[in-house]
């Protein structure tokens, strides 16, 4: 029994060996160990490029890092220099990375996301992203041009305690787990589906992956000793049989009893909400997109697409049986099977199969229990700075679909985000009057507008506006759910800021009315985040310094939805921003401002 | 009986008027009217953008111009201007498009090869083509960027003679035929496998197609009344059973008894050496790459990735029947149903099953006929240049298959070509120091080097030098091609070359040695082309005048064997051009050079 997952008999010793080789050599998700005192400055030479790889046992393209997916792990220590020396090697795409969570300060230029930030960068070109991490805590990087996200394009960015500080929380061990989901149809086909008319959906991913492993044609669960009732559990074939080397072999987190392990969460999906647990474990959740928070221990946790957890998971169970680490579909009908992971309590195989089945995911649309969840994220006394008080401004953004010119799109405040080629950044900073749309966009949406029902109005606008910020102007956002084009439908979203954390003050039920919903806010302990969800027909308020110079998105971090225009671009102090790279602005209309770029720079 | 292509009994009249109704809107290749007195500038507005299409009556995404695949047929006069607005619509890729056979005098920039003569146009970009098509002919355009060709990126391009000149031949009507072969998967998938180790060819194609439409799952010459013998000639599926409307539907060429008729033909193929024929019909071939031949008549001709063809037609056949036209798949062992078109006598009904089977195509490997067929073509005497009796320079190009870091690769004369980030036109004008490798490329190969086996050294080394040739000077090439890797394979190759026309001296069988093969070289009557076969273990020679201030590639036209590095760059008098755009050089070391570009162009 012991084995049937390598498909061989109990005692034969080689697969054994190559076993626990593959897992110590490859697995690359050992405890770490303590960094060494390294450089003020990190480098990395990386290059992407597109590799046949099997992320669920399935051949297919996968936009890959130096031959790797997910991309290299980087680690480094709270106020290091990253020196990424990021080379184009696809054939004809344009590529960027996005560091997601890290806020830029003085580098607007490094944020990595193609048309706001920076050009993208041509096949056979190599862009510098240098910027410093300054805050320790659980990231991600990604892709953030067209939807290289989902063609595999992310990795890990763990930054530790600066040197001599302490994390508030103790732990043995740590893993970082990224997770995701995965279509087999290549991303070149989901964003033209996405754009045609009739629009074409690209549907529930085939997989989801932990840290880009999952099981399409077979089942972990279903060697376990008793089957689970839940329909997404089990897989489509048999059980699966692995020899450990496989691309898809499961992650295999090697454990001792009775310590205590860090779990790094994030979650780069491009369009599943998903849920994390782990059988018969209590999870203490301690931190939440690189900030920490009041621990609380739950049995699972919601993760959003764009969101990132620290939890801590004591091994206290019965150390002769090992333990199903499962990530599950909730917020839409779920079609996939949920991903698995193996906590290994050693000495025993790694590749044992857990007695017990995998969690069962909580029921997708049990929305109650997802905001019960969101309401227990309280920030850490102490450990991060109050929001002030009141706001300089309120900008409310009604989520809506619309359809312009027969396609189907996400919409702002009836404005469909189409990002201009120039990037907003130069664009601003250099004044182009005809780089993007210059009028203000809406703040608000009509008082009479019906969020229960499909938008009156089904027809849209596509804009490229900028809602200009005041510099250090604090600003609240409130995002305002509604219903769909279909009737009886209203989506889940989460939301990611570029370039700041907000606090979360509040989520409501139905339509945000300020004098109502106000007074509730919590200002005393909001947790710091930088992506937040906003349940269906529901409001979520955000507020936030607006400190930072530069020009940052702020957008539905689903893939597809931001594809179909759901985000908006704030700016700040664009004037004050020094030292845009050159090689960042060659295109559209800034291509040929390169020169007075720099002597602009000199002069000011 | 005659209705069975279209799925319903005679005398229904709805879908025969369907049909009627189709082939008048939507073939646009009814016999063409004489063009009225344009405009010296013909303007054009395209986007390019992937579409879902069924070219082969299955489903992919196809790269088309403003929605149309093959894109739009552009007709113009000789002498005219072309002005083409190219906005690139894809999400993350770059896009250039290529005139094949218009040679670009006074605008090499406009010559539309990336890293060559222009940066590729950025997603949302445009970019203004603009040139002179300076003499008649059969000519088309499609995409010379990564393997964009073979995604789709393709139409006609025909040049009629200017106002009150005659062409040397009589027609009644004509039409174009655009053949080229397809695949079921990507190109970026293709040039992934082709750039893998182990490598990983991309296979005979799926179907081939004539203006854009094949049959996959189906055959339409099962419904003839005599089944061929010939293998590739029935499909994988029954017969065909087509309404009209489908967009995999066959070409019809509506044709009147006893008349004649030009069919333009040229091959966009990505890999296939093709055969074109009508089933007992005789062609007289008129004109080769835009250079009128010595009429001679066939059966069948052999045309090459990158050739075209004009031949006359005259229907002189049964009129009560309908014929097939074919295109089928020579110098590689097919494993492709041969494409099929319908000559349909009017006023038979369109569909009516030919009674007659296909044209059987020759042999895949009988290089003698193949021979004895591009040995038919001589340049029709009083309607182009003689070549220079003798020439400055000759350039011996071996065509070798070797591995570069375990890469498979194609070289010539051992180097194999990567091209540069930065395109040679600018970086050769503006004396970049470090574009590309300065050191000029070998004009020999080893006088011991035996090509008739597998090459002795099989690492090559991977090279972006450039042939410098003096402006105005007459310069020889010689192809001379090899065994592969593989023992006794000797792949055939369509050269193409790049803002000039060539003489075809001659064509030989082994080793070109000057001394025994010069003076069998053909000064009387050489065919003008743009692009040539080296056939086998033979060599090919050609003349050329290097009177076109430019960089200009010169390269296998199959897409698979230029991306592994088949081609090379030939350069003269570069510091004659004067007003390369802006827009073109917007990339690698020319992105900062814009305004310095613009002060060198004025200075001069």
């Amino acid at each position: 029994m012991e084995l049937s997952l390598l498909g061989c008999s109990p005692g034969v010793s080689r697969p054994f060996t190559m076993i626990v080789n593959f897992i110590a050599v490859l697995l690359l998700i050992q405890p770490s160990l303590p960094l060494g005192s390294g450089s003020m400055t990190r480098h990395f030479k990386w290059e992407v490029g597109y590799v046949f790889r099997s992320p669920d046992c399935v051949e297919n393209l996968v936009m890959a890092i130096n031959g790797q997916f997910p991309g290299p792990t980087i680690r480094a220590k709270a106020g290091e220099t990253l020196h990424v020396e990021l080379t184009n090697k696809l054939y004809t795409e344009g590529v960027v990375i996005h560091w997601h969570g890290i806020r830029q300060f003085g580098t607007p230029w490094a944020d990595g996301t193609a048309s706001i930030s920076q050009c993208a960068i041509n096949p056979g070109e190599t862009f510098v992203y240098r910027f410093k991490v300054d805050k320790a805590g659980t990231y991600f990087y990604h892709g953030h041009y067209g939807m290289q996200r989902a063609a595999g394009l992310y990795g890990s960015l763990i930054v530790d305690v600066a040197e001599g500080e302490k994390e508030p929380f103790d732990y043995d061990g740590e893993f970082s787990l990224l997770l995701s989901d995965w279509w087999h149809k290549s991303v070149h086909e989901q964003e033209v589906g996405l754009s045609s008319v009739p629009f074409r959906w690209i549907g529930e991913p085939q997989s989801l992956l932990i840290n880009g492993r999952g099981q399409y044609n077979c089942s972990l669960a279903s060697g376990s000793a008793v089957a689970s009732s839940n329909a997404t559990t089990t897989g489509r074939g048999g059980p699966c049989r692995f020899l450990g080397h496989e691309e898809c072999a499961p992650q295999i987190l090697g454990v001792l009893p009775n310590r205590t392990y860090r779990l790094r969460l994030a979650s780069a999906a491009s369009l599943s909400s998903l849920n994390f647990a782990v059988t018969s474990h209590r999870l203490v959740v301690v931190e939440a997109d690189g900030n920490y928070v009041q621990p609380f221990a739950v049995d699972d946790l919601d993760i959003y697409s764009g969101e990132s957890y620290s939890v801590l998971l004591t091994t206290d169970q019965d150390p002769a049986a090992n333990y199903f680490i499962s990530a599950g579909v909730r917020g839409r009908q779920p079609n996939t099977t949920q991903a698995l992971a193996i906590l290994n309590y050693k000495p025993n195989p790694p590749f044992r199969p857990p007695p017990s089945p995998p969690p069962v995911t909580p029921r997708w649309d049990d929305y109650s229990r997802s905001r019960r969840f969101s309401l227990k994220v309280h920030a850490l006394a102490g450990r991060s700075p109050k929001p002030p008080r009141k706001s300089d401004r309120q900008i409310i953004l009604l989520n809506t679909q619309n359809t312009v010119h027969g396609l189907v799109k996400w919409s702002i405040n009836n404005i469909s985000l189409a990002l201009p080629t120039t990037p907003y950044l130069a664009s601003i900073k250099y004044q182009l009057k005809h780089a993007f749309d210059r009028a203000p966009p809406p703040e608000r949406f009509p008082e009479n507008y019906n969020i229960t029902r499909p938008p009156p109005n089904p027809n849209s606008t596509v804009g490229s506006q900028v809602y200009r910020l005041r510099l250090n102007s604090t600003v609240d956002v409130v995002l305002q759910n509604a219903n769909a084009m279909k009737g009886n439908v209203s989506e889940i979203h989460s939301w990611h800021l570029h370039g700041h954390d907000f606090w979360v003050l509040g989520y409501g039920e139905g339509r945000f009315t300020a004098a109502k919903d106000e007074g509730h806010f919590n200002l005393e302990d909001p947790p710091l985040k930088n992506t937040v969800v906003v349940y269906p027909y529901g409001w979520t308020a955000v507020r936030f310094a607006a400190d930072n110079p530069g020009a940052w998105a702020f957008h539905c971090h689903v893939e597809p939805h931001l594809h179909m225009g759901m985000g908006v671009v704030f700016a700040e102090g664009v004037h004050r921003v020094r030292g845009i790279p050159r090689e960042a602005i060659a295109c559209g209309l800034t291509a040929g401002m390169k020169k007075a770029a720099a002597e602009d720079d000199a002069g000011n």
